[in-house]
């Protein structure tokens, strides 16, 4: 744990070093591009740090502890850990305008502030539009930042073979994120004109896309990939991750339907408002009767839902028995992604460790 | 000509075998997925390849046509030229969903495309909010894969120095093209926020970062980077493409405002329901007597101008003397640019190619 919280401190700083760099360059250009710089680092300040802490324990489960290791290749793997924070940082930022969320961790998303800047100048047009624009080009510029400092990194690796691994992985992560986000708001959208025997198998891909293989399998992989992971190696790590991160994103689901707005940073019953077509719903439908299902239907996806209307869909889902069931699921697939790295070929040091992260990761509560 | 027409065939080549590895990797994810690339495939057939083009004569200015010219090194050229027309697929889709244009060459714009298929599959939610979440993840999707290209580019380039340095200025260019859009936008909200006497500066501050560093400095330079280009030939090369740039802005400006729909493939006078302060709208504030800039204050940036509104505006426009002067300062703007290269150590072919290039780009109707 103190080398997990070690490497998440390096990561910070790797991040605001960065944005140090960047600051006197947009200054430069024009002093209203500070907001930029100050908006990327209220983002990036803090958080779990799931992604990079998956990418450094890949890189430990290959290096070892004990391997000799120059300081320019454990440099490279903090760029590259602090690489996917940024681009995570960005893909928020996207999302949140696709949601129209108004808050993240508790505070203004990133359109809200663009928002708040047009209308505290008293400009022209409109305040949702402007800050709308000003957070897509926030996070346009995030997902170039985030690659040119996996590029540093990867200029730092002593071996170039394990750099053009490791970048492969990199760019297979950023196109099967953003095709799995595009799932995720078609199935939001058109889920009924889907027959009801296919709701779960899409909502489970969409799972696998979105969230699964980019938020645990990827870093753990591109880490790894940066030590120079073998076949064997590399598999072991990715039987860990696809069921690790499902059950990290099943978790998730169920915080947007039950979390704690004081610990989520989000609305209670958010994904409720939103929509959201998840493994949870879709066991919830398949459990319900009829009347109950189609009140379900009917209210889910209204932003305006009322707290009294919230609380009513939660009890219907949690009465379904879809929570117990979600829960047994997310058990069922933390056992398979511990039993994957139990007798794999991996530091000893790593695999206690994945093994504690896989326990943070099911048991958060935001 | 005969040349740059070869190139512009084989940068549409190397996007359309781009496009084609991905396909059957969507296709394997998802079937909804071939969604992307058809509209990837619309989005890159044809367009005028300026950008492609200024970065294969950057890089023949330097290499020469007499030289010897590995065909790996070639290649690398197409790919990084092929980068930047997906990179500038990419800049539009983003830019239509900012300035909510609903046409693009003449075509539905890429959020509407998706509003459309929203509408076609009778899907819950609204056609405009998924139309605009289509193409954000579009526009995120192009971005990467640009990057991807453009790496396959430099991976096939026999120095690796070449490599770095066209490297670098490629990601100057995304975060430069990123702010720049950033400051167009701020401009056309927060014109009547800054003194009178700074607004022509401000519009020339945007030309220099949304568009000439972005659509000819940048192309010329990356490609003569991929030369090996010394400080002197980049010199030379920055020299042009600066003013020859700024140029290309002015002539789109007034395309903006007087351009024919048939050949710009937007609505005329569509700068003028989107409110773009741009140097001709600043010459002409500062040109016409108080009751006229009143009007034009008045109408400009009102997205439902009737097409008489916008004849009175144009009229308006043209009789301050707005017009005369942007053609002055496009001249005198092409003058310079064709100056700075006169006596350069560039190859002549390219020189000559160059003053050719100059010519097109401001004699354009599109």
């Amino acid at each position: 744990m103190a080398e997990s919280a070690r490497l998440v401190d390096l990561v910070q700083a790797g991040i605001d070093d960065f944005l140090d760099e960047r600051a006197p360059e947009l200054q430069a250009i024009a002093p209203e591009l500070s907001t930029f710089i100050d908006y990327s680092r209220e983002l990036l300040q803090g958080g779990k740090r799931f992604r990079a802490l998956f990418c450094y324990w890949g890189w430990q489960a290959v290096h070892g502890r004990g391997a000799e290791s120059t300081a320019s290749d454990f440099g490279a793997v903090v760029s590259a850990a602090s690489a996917l924070e940024i681009f995570h940082a960005a893909a928020l930022v996207h999302d949140d305008i696709m949601d129209n969320s108004d808050t993240r961790r508790g505070m203004p998303s990133a359109h809200k502030r663009f928002a708040g800047l047009h209308a505290e100048g008293g400009w022209a047009g409109s305040h949702e539009n402007f800050g709308r624009s000003g957070a897509l080009l926030l996070g346009d510029l995030l997902l170039d930042w985030s690659d040119e400092l996996f590029d540093n990194g990867l200029r730092q690796l002593s071996t170039a073979v394990s750099a053009a691994a490791a970048r492969r992985e990199f760019n297979t992560m950023r196109t099967e994120v953003t095709l799995g986000q595009y799932l995720d708001v078609v199935e939001e959208q058109s889920w009924h004109t889907h027959p009801e025997s296919e709701h779960l198998d899409r909502a489970h891909k969409v799972i696998v896309y979105k969230s699964a293989k980019y938020s645990v399998e990827a870093p753990l992989v591109i880490g790894a990939s940066l030590g120079g992971a073998s076949e064997t190696q590399l598999d072991a790590l990715r039987d860990y991750g696809i069921p690790l991160g499902t059950a990290y994103q099943l978790r998730d689901d169920l915080l947007g339907v039950f979390g704690d707005a004081e610990k989520t940073g989000k609305p209670s019953g958010d994904d409720l408002r939103e929509g959201k077509r998840t493994v949870l719903i879709a066991l919830a439908r398949a459990k319900l009767p009829a009347n109950a299902r189609a009140l379900l239907d009917e209210l889910l996806g209204d932003p305006e839902l009322s707290s009294r209307q919230v609380s009513v869909l939660q009890a219907s889902i949690r009465d379904s028995g879809a929570v117990e069931h979600v829960e047994r699921i997310i058990d069922h697939n933390v056992r398979l992604a511990i039993g994957a790295i139990a007798n794999a070929p991996l530091s000893t040091s790593a695999r206690d460790e994945l093994v504690a992260l896989a326990d943070r990761v099911i048991r958060r509560a935001a």
